[in-house]
C-alpha cells in the first residue's frame, strides 16, 4: 500500500527507467532536477533546446552530459514541438517544461499533430506527503482549472482517480471540499459536492468513493471527524483526493502547506497521453525531482494499460 | 511589537482583568476554558444559564465556582439575551457562546434592544501564531461572511485593522489573496484585490497598507517573494492580514493550518460594540482560551477609545 512518497519511489525499482523529453532544456533548475532524477534512477532525459546554452549551464552546475541525449533546436516553439513529438511517438515517456512560458508549453501539449491530447479534459494534481497525515493526499485542481463546473469536476475526479491507481491506491476516497459539511443552496460548491456524491452512489462516477461536501478537518483528520460525528459518512478523515471548489481555494491551501507544514510533494498535469511535468519557478529542487518520480510512476501505468 | 501569541498575552499584564458574559454556560468545554482563563488571569466570567446544570458540570470537571458570578436563566434564548445585555450595559467586557446554536447566539448579538450592533458589518478574524512564520497572521474571513462583495471586503479590512491595532500592530499590511498575483478579468478575486489596493493608494482605505492580488507565498514567505521579484511590491512575505476571496478558500486554509502546521490560534467576531467569542465545537481547549485572551486585548482597546 502506498502511504508515503518513499513508497511511491519504491514502485520505480520494479520497472525500467522512464525517459523524459525536456522542452527548451537550457534552464539551470530544470537541468539540476533531471541530473538528480538520473542519479536516483528515477528517469533518463532527452534534452531538447539550444545545445550551446545547455552545455554552458551543465558546466556551471557540474553536470556530466555524456549519458544524456541532446537535440539541438534553438527556436523555443520548435524545440517544444520537437520534444513533445518524442513523447507522442513513444520515444520518451513523459514531457517536461524547461525555459518556456507556460502558455507556449501548453500549446505544444495540445498540438493536434504532435501533442498529447486524448480528448479528455486536462487537470493538475499535486501529491503531498505531509507530516501528521498518515497517507498521501492528492490535491486537485490547485493550478490549472480555474472555476470548474460540475462537469469539469467529474473529469477532474476521473483524471485523479487514474493517478491514484497508478500510485497503487485503488478505489480512492474523494472529498469535494467546502467551508461546511452540509448542503447550502446559497453555496454552489456544496450543491456540486452533493451532486458528485449522488453520481458516485448511482454508478455515474466509478472507481472511487465520493463523499461531500466535506470541510478540511472531516477530510483529513480522523479525530476531528470522529468528534463531529462520523455516522453515515464514508470518509472519516481518510480522504485520498481533495477536490477544491475553485483555484483560489486550491492554490491557497497548496501554498499554505508548502510554506507552513513539513511536506514532500510533486505534481503533474493529467488527462494527457503521457504525464506532463509543469513545475513552476517557485517550486524547489526536490519538488521538481518528485514530480519526475510521480510522472515516471504514472508513465509505467499508462504503458501497461 | 507584537510578534507572537505570548506577546499578545503579555499585553494583558498591564490592564485590569476583563469580564466575559457566557451565554448558556452549561457546557463542559466552555466552562473548562473560562476556568483556565481565570487561572491564567486572562478574564473573569459571569455564567448565565441553567445553574443546576452549570454546578453539575463544574463538579465533574473539578471547577471551583466560588469566585464566579452565576445568573440562573433556564430558557436558552432568555439566557443569551440576559448575557448579552450585561455586555451591552457595560457590566461585562465581552460575550461568549455556550451551549446554544450559532444562529440563536448571533440573534442575541444583533438584538436591537440589548445586543451589540454598531452599524458596522460583522466579520470574523482568526489570529495565528505559526511555527515558521515570524509574526502573527490575521486571517479573515474564514467563518462568517460567505461571499464578500467589494464593499464587504472594505468593511472586513476596517474591522480587522482595528483588531491589529488593539494587538499592538499599527499600520498592518493587508494581502488580498488569490491563486495568482496578477489581475485577470476572468478572476473576480483579482479584480477586487486590485481595486482595494487602488482605494488604499488613494486614501479611501486608511490605517493600513493594501497590496494585491497576492498569492500565499508572496504574502507570507519572504524568500519566495524575493525569488519571484519584489520590485514595486509593498508586501514581501510580511503580510499581517490575509484577506480571503471567499469562505471556502478561507476556511480550507484555516483548517489546513490547524491540522498540519504547528500553530497557536484564537478567534473573535468583530464589528460589534464588544468582542464576541464564537468558538466552534471543533476548536480545542487552547483555542478557546486564546480566543478569550484575544477578546480581552480587544476589549481593553475599546474601553480606551
Amino acid at each position: 500500500m502506498t502511504k508515503t512518497f518513499n513508497d511511491l519511489l519504491a514502485r520505480l525499482d520494479a520497472c525500467d527507467m522512464k525517459k523524459v523529453a525536456v522542452a527548451v532544456a537550457q534552464d539551470a533548475p530544470v537541468l539540476e532536477a533531471v541530473k538528480a532524477a538520473k542519479e536516483r534512477k528515477i528517469a533518463d532525459s532527452i534534452l531538447v533546446g539550444d545545445e550551446e546554452k545547455i552545455r554552458a549551464i551543465a558546466k556551471e552546475i557540474d553536470m556530466d552530459l555524456t549519458s544524456f541525449e541532446i537535440i539541438n533546436v534553438v527556436d523555443t516553439m520548435e524545440a517544444a514541438l520537437t520534444a513533445v513529438k518524442l513523447v507522442h511517438d513513444g520515444k520518451a515517456d513523459m514531457y517536461m517544461k524547461g525555459l518556456i512560458d507556460t502558455k507556449s508549453f501548453l500549446k505544444s501539449v495540445l498540438d493536434k499533430e504532435v501533442g498529447l491530447r486524448t480528448g479528455k479534459a486536462l487537470s493538475h494534481v499535486c501529491v503531498f506527503d505531509i507530516e501528521g497525515v498518515d497517507h498521501l493526499l492528492f490535491l486537485t485542481d490547485v493550478a490549472f482549472m480555474t472555476y470548474p463546473t460540475l462537469e469539469d469536476k467529474v473529469n477532474i475526479i476521473k483524471n485523479t482517480v487514474e493517478i491514484c491507481e497508478a500510485c497503487g491506491i485503488d478505489n480512492p476516497k474523494v472529498a469535494p471540499l467546502a467551508a461546511v459539511e452540509v448542503v447550502n443552496p446559497k453555496m454552489p460548491a456544496t450543491v456540486d459536492a452533493a451532486e458528485l456524491t449522488r453520481m458516485n452512489n448511482e454508478g455515474e462516477i466509478t472507481g472511487c468513493i465520493v463523499d461531500g461536501p466535506l470541510s478540511m478537518d472531516l477530510a483529513i483528520c480522523p479525530e476531528a471527524a470522529q468528534h463531529k460525528g462520523a455516522e453515515g459518512r464514508k470518509i472519516v478523515g481518510d480522504a485520498d483526493i481533495l477536490l477544491f471548489p475553485d483555484i483560489h481555494a486550491g492554490n491557497l491551501v497548496y501554498k499554505t502547506l508548502v510554506h507552513t507544514a513539513k511536506v514532500i510533494n510533486g505534481n503533474i498535469i493529467t488527462g494527457t497521453k503521457a504525464p506532463v511535468i509543469l513545475t513552476s519557478r517557485s517550486d524547489d529542487f526536490e519538488t521538481k525531482v518528485n514530480s519526475l518520480a510521480l510522472g515516471a510512476v504514472v508513465a509505467e501505468k499508462l504503458k501497461n494499460n
